[in-house]
Order: C-alpha cells, then sequence, then structure tokens
C-alpha cells in the first residue's frame, strides 16, 4: 500500500473545504494536557483527539519528526499510528529538514515516503540538487524544499546578497525550480517574511506554498493570503502549538477545535 | 549516565593512536556479507564485528542516521545497541544533517546527545545561528556544521559566489564560527575540494574537520593532510563503503581491517 496524492487532489481538497490550514503535530510529551500520562498510547491519544477535532477544518497534517525522535524508537511507533489515524483525503507531511548525498536521501525516502508513508518530507536545499532528486523516484509523493524560513536565523545565509544581489533563498528557488515541477515539489516560506512573498510568486507563480509563522510568530494571514495565494489557491499554512496547546484542561479538543475553526475563517478572503 | 569528549581528549587519541580515521557505520542492511540473515540482530552483529576489527586504528565511528531509519523503530534500537559496542575512548557521531527552529533543535539534541548519548551530531546551516546553539547546551558536546560537502551538488549553492566575490561555504565558516569556539564546533570539509582547504584553514585555523570523500568519491589523502592538518591533527578523515563493503564473505571483517591498516598507513605524513 502506498499513499500518494496529485496536485490535482490537492488543489479540489482546498477548494472544498474553503482551507489552507495545516495543523502541525508537534506533539510534546511533556506539553499533554494534565490528565494525560507520559506515555506513547497518552501521545497517540492526544493526536486522535486533535486529529478527529480539526480534520474537517484543514487539508494537511504536519508531523514534527524531532518531537517523535526525541521518545525514541517509541517515538517511531507513534508517528506510524498517528498517519494511521488521519483520514484518506487529508495530506501528510513529514518534517523532517533532512538533505544528504544520493545513496542517503535514497534511504531517508525509503523511511518516510515508503515506511511511514507520508505524502510529502521537507528538504534542506544546502547540498544542493543530488541530495533532493532521489525523492522524486517516488511517484505523487512530494519534497518540500526550505525556501525562506521564518525564524530570526533567516537572515544569516538565507537573507544575505549574492554576486547579483538576489538574496541566496531567491537562488534556492531559481535554481532548485528546474529539478522537479509543481506535481511534486513545494516551498517553505515563513509568514513572517510577507513583503517577500510577492518576490516568491513572481520566481515561482504556480508552486504549493508551506507557510510556517502565522499567529504565534507574528505573521499576519490577510497578507500572507494576500502576497501568497495563487487562483488555485496554492497555500498550506501551518498552525502548530496555538492549536495544540490551547488548553490544558480536559477541554483541550474543544478548544484546539476553536483556534482551528478562527484560523480558517480568517482564510476565507482566499475563496472570493 | 552521559558520555563525553573534550577537544583535549580528542586530541590526545589522535596523537596517540597516530590515526585521523572515522569509520562510517553506513550499515545497510541489504548490503551485509551474504551468510547474514536481513535482521536487527544481524545488523549490531556486523556492526559488532567491524568495530572489533577496526577500533584499535580509528579514532571516530560515524553512524549515519538514515541507513538506521530505514528499518523503522528497529533501526533506533540498532543504533542504542551499536553505540553501546564502541569502546569509550572513541568519538561517535550521529550523521543526522538536522537543521531547524530552537524548540525542534532541542527536541533532535535531546534524542541524539542526550537519549542516544552521541557525542556529535552533523547539522546543515541554512536555517543560520538560532537552528545551531541549543546543541551548545549540552557540555562537552558537538556541533559539526556542514561547510562544503563532497557531492556534485555543492556546487549549486555552497559554491555560488556571494556580494563580495568569496562562495557561500566561506561566509557559513566565517559567520558560523562565533556562535560556537573550536571545543564544541566542528566543520565538514568535503575531500574531493582539497584546493579549498587551504581557504578553509586561513578561515578556521584550528577548529576539527570532519572530512568525507577520501576513496570512494575521489578525494586524494595526501592532499587533504597536507593542505588540512593542523599541528595538532584536528581531522577526522571518514571512510565508510570501502571498508563496510571490502567482502561479502565469512573474511569480511578481516578485509574490512587491511583497509582500515591501509587508510591509516597512509595518514602516517601527518605525523611526523
Amino acid at each position: 500500500m502506498s499513499r500518494t496524492f496529485s496536485l490535482r487532489e490537492l488543489d479540489v481538497q482546498v477548494k472544498k473545504k474553503k482551507s489552507f490550514l495545516c495543523v502541525g503535530l508537534d506533539t510534546d510529551v511533556n506539553k499533554l494536557p494534565l490528565h494525560f500520562a507520559k506515555t506513547l498510547i497518552a501521545v497517540v491519544n492526544f493526536n486522535r483527539q486533535i486529529i478527529e477535532a480539526t480534520s474537517d477544518l484543514c487539508v494537511a497534517y504536519k508531523l514534527n519528526i524531532a518531537f517523535y525522535e526525541a521518545m525514541g524508537a517509541m517515538g517511531w511507533e507513534c508517528l506510524r499510528q498517528t498517519i494511521e489515524l488521519i483520514p484518506k483525503d487529508i495530506f501528510i507531511i513529514a518534517d523532517a529538514k533532512r538533505g544528504d548525498i544520493g545513496n542517503t536521501s535514497n534511504m531517508y525516502a525509503k523511511a518516510f515516503l515508503e515506511d511511514l508513508d507520508f505524502h510529502a518530507i521537507t528538504l534542506s536545499p544546502y547540498m544542493g540538487k543530488d541530495s533532493v532528486t532521489p525523492y522524486f523516484n517516488h511517484k505523487e509523493k512530494w519534497a518540500i524544499l526550505l525556501g525562506l524560513t521564518s525564524n530570526e536565523g533567516a537572515k544569516d545565509f538565507q537573507l544575505q546578497k549574492m554576486h547579483d544581489g538576489k538574496p541566496l533563498y531567491e537562488h534556492v528557488l531559481e535554481t532548485s525550480k528546474g529539478w522537479g515541477n509543481i506535481e511534486n515539489t513545494m516551498y517553505v516560506i515563513g509568514a513572517t517574511r510577507a513583503e517577500a512573498l510577492k518576490r516568491v510568486r513572481e520566481i515561482i507563480p504556480e508552486h504549493f506554498l508551506l507557510v510556517p509563522g502565522v499567529g504565534s510568530q507574528g505573521g499576519d494571514m490577510e497578507e500572507v493570503i494576500k502576497a501568497g495565494a495563487t487562483k488555485e489557491g496554492r497555500l498550506l499554512i501551518n498552525a502548530s502549538r496555538s492549536i495544540l496547546y490551547a488548553d490544558n484542561s480536559k477541554s483541550f479538543a474543544a478548544k484546539a477545535r476553536e483556534q482551528a475553526m478562527q484560523l480558517k475563517l480568517s482564510m476565507d478572503i482566499g475563496f472570493h
């Protein structure tokens, strides 16, 4: 069995749900609501309730692999069980930010796109073409490349000017867009740099963008949608902590739904 | 229990063994000698025999995490069991090439530097300072940043010229060397670009360098040592496949030892 997701299907889901929402399952066993134990079963159970409370509102879930690896071998099992709980019409991203030479990339592709059967994996572009193209051997699976990230450190290299005056991240987009195509490649573009989204859309007018940083990191939803949405949409706007940890009582799932609903409603301007 | 390794201890080991050798345990369950089963126990058993055959010749082992993650939850257990087999005077590297925002980096640091208790982890610098500094909270543990890699794709971004005419990788070294110090930071510099090693030593004259690409990828040992060794040494020169898969019969461990011995002897020019 292999889960696949075509560009067309993803466009359809976005339009049908009127949502760009991607819920980040960055589940930290130490931040679960107070009535949860600190066990594998508790994490899966928490994820199940978050998924049940939000799956009609979002088009994607993003699992931050670090949070699961911090649980060791059990974390790997937790990933597997969580993925099984996600409805078939929702796009599932391994937020792994891998990036290594070809034969190593094949191994990561096997781990995430075959064995765990994610639809997509996030990748760092620093090592260049041969660190990315092995993922394209998996049909209707996706590579999501870091373009311009939402953190402070983006200024250290991504925003540094190259020989032609353009910042490094623009070179990353321009060079790497030719490695795959709009049916197997997306880009991470942080919401905290909405002014850059216009420039991004000049370089890659049709690619899906995965946008973190709305909400807790200060990105503005309206600006992001105005500058980043194409006529088909082509945005996945991620929120993690603001949904997962909206409340630490037994009402956490209802509160998570409220937060997700609020975010989804704030996306309405993208569907007129 | 926490394994630590100071700069001083590592300098002592290099001098004592007259070796820069790092053996890469990129163990692929599908490439084991023919008499091995394709199981967790077989991988650990293979690693044990490689470690026994090479531990007096090398100063470090590097475990390529992708190869273990491709085995799922069992791979994680395999990492743990392999680490336990490595003698206490040898430096152990998680070749993970992670790189993410601060709270995620804390989780990867927990997974690799606390739970699995590696001495060091390789990191991609693309996301900048706040993606690297969380690893420095772990005393006498190490962050090994990608500088200039040995693969073809290094030319896509790392070797591209910035506004001042210097390539990106030089900016990465110059900017990031101030984030930590020579006691907690190393750099990956590929052996296939020995001409760049001289320039690297102008920028970071005292840092340890982890050098892949000698042998199977075409790097020249003598050139690497002449251009890269400091008076204390400060090199870890990695070989993986040429040692692990030197032979696929029952003599694989003896043949692996021969290969490791040959590499170690070719390092003698660094110890006069």
